[in-house]
C-alpha cells in the first residue's frame, strides 16, 4: 500500500485556491477544417487554472481563486460563471485600466492537429499585483495551485511569489502546474530562472517532460530524465512530481521513492487540449480525499480522457460520480492504467 | 441642377484606396440580450474602411487598400475575403511582430441599445509604417479615403500623413472619414490637432456633428454649427462636407454653396452601426459615376438603410442593382429623402 | 532699400516666446582632448530655444518661454537663471513624474572637431502636454519660436501644434527653428511629416541646408536647392527663409523676392556650436527693431561670431552694445558680410 | 579565537567578481552649498560594485566584473579606468542600443547633509541579459558579489539570478550587498520578493538595518531585530551577516554563533557616502587572506573611515599598507573598534 505523501490541513475552510488566468475560449462549431473557414464559435470559460477551479468545484471541493479579470461583459460573464459553479470569487480583482480578458480561439483541423489563436496583449490576468494578495485568504486554504503562465510577466509574477511566501509561512501546500506558454516570456533563461524558483518552493510539481527540461535548463541542462528531475526537486520541498509524456501517459514520482506509470484510457479524441486540467483537478481531489496515490491517478486519467472527448475545457468537467461511472464502464476492457515500478 | 464638385482623374487605374483598419466582427447570434448571456457568435470582416472597401467593390468599383493585418488565421481570412470580393490586396502589409488583428464583439440589447466590446491592444492595423506607403500606388488612384482611427497612434498616424502628402503631390483626391473611436488616442487635444491637420488636406470630409466638434476644438471651439464647419474647411482644400446628425439624417455642404438635408429611409432596425460605411461607399460611387449630388445622396441613404437592417457590416453590402431596387420599392411611399436648401 | 517683411503686433506685451527644451550644458574645462581624458566640467544653461531666450533677453527684449523642467536641483537652477536674466517663467511647467532635465556634455577635441554626449532619455522637456498650453499667453506675444526638437515626440509634439494653432488664430508670428537632432525621432519620414506641417504654418523658417532637405524629403525630395525651398514654403505662410551652409555662411530669402548671402565674421573659433542661437536671436531682434533686413543680418552674423569664440552657449550671449562694438572693431577690415543678389 | 567561517576555493584564478552597475560620479568642487549654486564638477568612477572592484584591486586582489556600459566616451572612460586598476574587463558588455551609463551628481550641503541627483533612465547597467552571463567565468572565481540594485529591473534581474544559479552549481561563494536604491523598483513588495530570493542563495549578506527590514517584509515583517535576521538567513545558505546601523556602527553575526559590534574610527567627515563600499572590500579582503573575523572587521572599519574623509568613492580607495598605517596611527587613541558579544 502506498500512502499519499501530502498532508493537508484538514481544518482549513478552503480546499484549493488556483492562481492565474481566467480566459474565454471560443471554440469553433465547424470542426475538422482550418480557422480561415470556420464561421461560428461558442464561448466557454477557459485558462488552465480556471478549468482546474471548475473541475474541482464539480468534484465537490470548496474552491477559491486568485486572479484578475476585465471590467467588461466578458469579465462579468466569468464572474457569473464561477459564482454559478460555487467558486468563491472574493479574491478575483477587476482591472480598472481597461485591460481585456484573454481569448483563445481554437482550431481543430483533425483529430490530432489542433491549434489555438491567442489574444494575450495587455491581458487583465497578468495585471494582478503583489499588493492585492491576501495573506489571510491563503492562510485559510489547504492548497494553492500556481499556474506557471502567471509567472511570465510583472506584476503577476511578483504576486505569485508573494502568494507562495505566504503559503510557506502558513504551511499551505503549493502545487506548481508548470503550464508553459511561450507568449509574454522574454527569453528561455528567464523561464528557467523563475520556474526553478517556484519549483524549489513547491510541494507538488506537474508538467510535461518538455516543461521540466525548460525549467531545469540552468540547474541540470543535460539531464532530460525523469529520475534526475525527481532527485533535483525532492532536494527542496517537493513530495510528488507528475511528468507527462504526451500519448505515452505520465510518470509520477514520490519523495519516499515510489514511481508510477499512468496510461491514458482509450477514447475517441475530439481535441488535444484540456485533458491536463481535468487530470490535475481529479488527482488533487483524490489526494484530498485521502485515497492512495494509485487510485487517485486512475481517477485523474479517467477525467482527462472524458475531457478530450468533449467540446469544451470547463463546461465539460465531470463530477466524481461521472468519473467513477466512466471507470466502471471501462472495467471489462481489462485496462492497465496505473502500474507501479 | 447641382453639379458634383469633385473631379476625378478618369484615366487612373484604381478608383479608391481606403486606408486604415481591417478587423474581425463577432456578431452575437442571440440578439436582444446582454453579452453576458450570449453563447455563439458569427464572424465577419469589419472595420470602417474595410467595410467601405467591400461596399465599393460590391458596387463594381476597382478598389485597393492600404492597411496591415496579423500573420495568423484571422489575417489570412481577411486577405481571402478581400480577394474574393475583387479588392486588390497588394498594399496590405502583414505584421511580423505578432500583433493581432482587431476584434469587435457586438452586443445588441434592443433595437436602439447596442454596444461593441473591442480588442484593440497592440493591433496590427496601427503598425503600418511610413516606409510601407507606395507613392506609385497612390499616384494610380482617383481617391484615397483616410479613416480617422488610423491617425490615433504612431506609426500608422505618420503613414497616413505620408499617404496624404503623396496624394496632394499627385492630385489624388482625399476623402477624410473622421471615424472617431476613443481607444488609442491619448487626449482630446491630440485628436483636434491631427484631425484638423488631416481635414486641411482633404477634399471631402465625412463625420458626425460630434466628430466635427472634436476636430474643431482648437480652431473654432465655440461654434458647433454646420455652416461654420463648412466655412472653416472650405477655406482649405475641402469641396464637400457631410455632417451626420444621427436619426435626424445628415447635412451636406458644397464649396460652391449648395446645402442638402438627407433623411433616412424608414426600415426596421436590427443594429445601430454599419450604416455610415454603406452611406460613404454609395455616395462616393454616385459621385464617381458622375451623378448629381442629389441622386448620389439618395442612393447613399438607401444603402445605409439596407445595412442597418442586416446582421453584418461587410457581408451585407448591397450591389448597385439592389440599392436601385430598394429605392424603387420605396417610391410609392412618397418619401422626401433629399431636400436642397 | 529692402523693408523687412514681417509685421509685428507692436502693442503686445511679450516680444517673443521660445518653445522647447531647457537643458544643462557641461562644458569640459580641459579642451583639445577627447572626453575620456577630461576631468572637470563647468555647468551652463543650454538647449537651443533656452539659448535664444537668453540671447534676446540680453538684447533687451521682453522674453517668455514655454517648456518643462525637472523637479530637482538642476530644474531649480534653470528657473533661477532665467529669472535672473529677466525671462518670464510663468509658463514653464515642472514635471512631477521624475523626468530629468536634459544634459549635454561637450567634447572639444580641436578647433574643428567637437561633439556632444547627450542625456535625453525620458527628458522633462518632451513631457510638456497640449493641456498645459495657454492660449492667452500666446495671444499676448508678438512671436513664438518653435524649436524642431520639441516636435520629436509626444506629448511635446502635440503641445507645439496646439501652440501654433493658437498663434495662427491670434496672428502671433511663428518662427520655426528646424533644430534637428536625431535622438527621439523614430524615422526620417516622421521627421519630414511633422517638419513640413510646422513649416506650412510658419512665418519664418531657419535651418541648415541639410535640415531643409530632411524637411522636404516627401514634398520635393530631389531638389536640395535653396530657391526651390523658398518657393515651396512661400506658397504657404512663410515670409523669410534662412538657409545655413556651414562655413559658407547662409542664404536668406524673402517672399517679395530678395535674396541675401550672409558671410561669417572671421574669429578664432573655440567651439563649433552655439553660433546659430546667437544668430537667430540677433536677427529677430533686428527685425523687431524695425531694421532693414541687411542690417539685421550683419548684426546676427556678428553675434554668432562672438558666440563661437566663447566657452558657453548661454552665459556668453552679448548685449546689443557689445555686438555693435564688435562690428565697429571689424569695420576697418573692409569685410563684406551681407551681399544682396 | 574566532575562525572566519567562509571557505574559499584557493585554486581559483579570480578572487572576486562584483556584479552590477558602473556609473560616473560628478562630485561638485564647491562644497557646503546647494547644487543650485555649484558651478564645476570633477568626474570619477562610481556605483557601489564598481567602487568595491576598485577597492579590492587596490588591495591586491585579482578582480573581475560582470556589468554593462554605454558605447560612448563615458563607457570607454570606465573601461580604461578599470584596465588601469588591473581589473579584468572581459565580461563587461557594451550596450549597443544607445543606453547611457548612469550618472550621480553629488551635493554636499554640510558635513551631515548630502544628497545625490541620479540619472538612471534607461541605464546601460540594467541592460545586461541572462544570455551574456558566462558559466565558465563564474566557475573560475572564488566569490561573486551581487549588488541589490542590479535586481531592480529586467533583464539585469534575471542575469543576476542566472549568475547565482551558476555560482551555486560550482560552489562559488555569493556575497549579497543589498544596496537598495528606490529608483527602478516598482513596489516595495517587489523588493522583498527578489531580495529574499537572493538572500536565500547567498553565503554572506551585507546591508543596513533598513535594508534588512525591506528584505524581510514578507518573511518576518514584525521583527526588525538583528538576531531574528540572523536566524532567518542562517536557515538557508548564509554564514555571515553584516547589519549596519549608521553612526552606531555595525553588528556582525556568524552562523556558528559569534556576534560582533563594529564601531567607526573617528575622522573628519567630508561626505556621508562611499564608506560602505570600502568596508565591504576590506572585509572581504581580510577574510580571503584567512584573517580572523575581528581583525578583518577592524580593517574594514578603518578603510571606511578613510573613504568618508575623501572627495571620491573610487579614486580614494586605499591600499592595504595605507589602511594598516591608518590603524597604527590611531592605535595610541585606545579605540575600541571591534567587540565580541
Amino acid at each position: 500500500m502506498t500512502l499519499n505523501s501530502l498532508s493537508f490541513h484538514e481544518s482549513r475552510e478552503i480546499d484549493v485556491i488556483p492562481m492565474g488566468r481566467i480566459a474565454i475560449d471560443f471554440n469553433s462549431n465547424e470542426i475538422f477544417r482550418p480557422m480561415e473557414e470556420t464561421n461560428t464559435f461558442t464561448k466557454y470559460i477557459g485558462g488552465s487554472p480556471a478549468n482546474i477551479a471548475v473541475g474541482m468545484a464539480r468534484l465537490g471541493k470548496k474552491v477559491g481563486f486568485i486572479g484578475c479579470i476585465s471590467d467588461d461583459q466578458f469579465g462579468r460573464y466569468a464572474l457569473n460563471y464561477f459564482t454559478n459553479e460555487g467558486i468563491d470569487t472574493s479574491n478575483i480583482a477587476v482591472d480598472k485600466s481597461g485591460a481585456p480578458i484573454g481569448l483563445a480561439f481554437t482550431e481543430i483541423k483533425s483529430e490530432t492537429e489542433s491549434s489555438i489563436l491567442m489574444y494575450r496583449d495587455n491581458v487583465a490576468d497578468l495585471k494582478i499585483s503583489p499588493e492585492y494578495i491576501s495573506e489571510e485568504y491563503i492562510k485559510n486554504a489547504k492548497v494553492i495551485l500556481i499556474s506557471g503562465t502567471a509567472l511570465s510577466k510583472a506584476p503577476s509574477r511578483e504576486a505569485c511569489f508573494v502568494a507562495m511566501e505566504y503559503a510557506k509561512k502558513h504551511n499551505t501546500l503549493i502545487v506548481f502546474d508548470i503550464d508553459y506558454r511561450p507568449y509574454s516570456w522574454k527569453s528561455l533563461k528567464e523561464v528557467s530562472v523563475y520556474y526553478s524558483m517556484a519549483a524549489r518552493m513547491s510541494n507538488m510539481i506537474i508538467g510535461s517532460r518538455e516543461e521540466f527540461d525548460l525549467m531545469e535548463a540552468l540547474v541540470c541542462p543535460e539531464s532530460k530524465s525523469d529520475s534526475v528531475s525527481a532527485n533535483t526537486w525532492f532536494a527542496y520541498n517537493a513530495e510528488i512530481l507528475v511528468i507527462k509524456h504526451g500519448k505515452e501517459g505520465s510518470n509520477v514520482y514520490t519523495k519516499n521513492g515510489d514511481v508510477f506509470k499512468v496510461r491514458a484510457f482509450p477514447v475517441k479524441l475530439l481535441k488535444s487540449f484540456g485533458g491536463g486540467d481535468a487530470y490535475a483537478s481529479a488527482l488533487l481531489y483524490g489526494l484530498m480525499e485521502g485515497w492512495e496515490l494509485e487510485k487517485s491517478l486512475e481517477f485523474a486519467s479517467a477525467s482527462a480522457a472524458m475531457l478530450v472527448a468533449s467540446h469544451s475545457c470547463s463546461a465539460a468537467m465531470p463530477t466524481a460520480h461521472e468519473i467513477q461511472q466512466f471507470i466502471l464502464d471501462k472495467k471489462d476492457q481489462n485496462l492497465d492504467i496505473v502500474t507501479q515500478y
